[in-house]
């Protein structure tokens, strides 16, 4: 498998957790989002959506949107599974998943900072103040579902689930911003504990090709 | 069943087209989200994501994220499939319905656009601006990958999918904001043919109990 990735794309690193977490390997090709390299004309005839991360199967299969492309390594890899079977544990792990991944991540990634600042002027402050509203907004809404619902050393279980895969990437952008997450108890012992397996340790930013000091 | 729905919700819009379409009647429950009706304690108590929709089954549970809902009530209501067994199909349509759940909807939502515009100060042409740039990023990708991978009256086949309900409130959102989306032939037909269906009818914002004129 091929798969199109940026070091310290949150995306991107969901879908290098759920690979490793199943053991597939893969070329790595990194495209520096910072420069616009996903807007260069032969990475669009690939991935029309203009963004990382995009997977290319054994049998060119291209597949965009990392909830896609888990999805799909779920249903044709699957073990472990990251989406349970289990209807209304699927569905509470979906709707973590889904909070993190429209709620949160769409509204704090690259160009969306990138479009504040450079095109509407905004502060370096009110940059950060919007950053922080929107953290503030989805951790409220992932720690109290949590408390309602999660179990185990993970969101839901003793094992990752696509939960964890989306958490774990969110939480490592909110502390590279700085903000301060004391207040979510919770989530952060999920983040610290799944820190300790090797395959988060393995598809971490810190740990890719095309990292950038 | 119980919904909490805004009329012009687009996630609410989503999920009111997939009750619809399997035949499922519910309790509607108006929630203001104009007014803040969605921060309310009491409603905070049950959707600590603060927004709409929240679905409430017959047993009590409680799901909110529309991408979450629909997954649910697609395995537990079975029929019509609007996400495909095929693997293949399915990772389409869900490459198409994440693109504009978490590429577009989330970016030009009404929380985002009150920020932008209540707290930075943001100018109606800038707002429009805004607007407009991230409906054609999306619609963009969305036009070629219907185009590379489409077929049928809908997205994928002649029934509709998950891909076509997330992207029949998507086009009603951006004709509302006076978008030009003449460059889209094939998604727009697609919109086109997705009206005629009693469903799409039905779930309509015109169509619902809290519409505001």
């Amino acid at each position: 498998m091929q798969l199109y990735s940026f070091f310290n794309s949150s995306t991107s690193y969901r879908v290098r957790i759920a690979l490793a977490l199943k053991g597939l390997a893969y070329d790595y090709h990194g495209v520096n989002i910072r420069v616009g390299e996903q807007r260069e004309p032969e990475y669009v005839a690939k991935n029309p959506g203009k963004g990382v991360p995009l997977l290319v199967e054994n049998d060119g299969t291209m597949i965009s949107q990392s909830m896609a492309i888990i999805s799909y390594l779920d249903e044709r890899y699957p073990e472990p599974r990251l989406i349970p079977t289990d209807l209304i544990e699927k569905t509470r792990v979906l709707e973590i998943a889904n909070l993190i991944a429209c709620d949160m991540h769409p509204v704090n990634n690259l160009r969306i900072l990138g479009y504040l600042t450079k095109r509407l002027g905004v502060s370096d402050e009110d940059k950060s103040g919007w950053y922080n509203h929107w953290i503030k907004e989805g951790f409220d809404a992932v720690e109290a579902l949590l408390e309602r619902y999660g179990h185990g050393r993970c969101c839901f279980g003793d094992e990752p689930t696509l939960a964890d895969v989306c958490l774990v990437p969110q939480v490592g952008n909110a502390l590279r911003f700085g903000c301060d997450l004391s207040g979510y108890p919770r989530l952060m012992a999920i983040y610290e504990y799944c820190l300790t397996l090797p395959a988060f340790e393995q598809a971490a930013p810190a740990n890719q090709p095309d990292l950038i000091k």
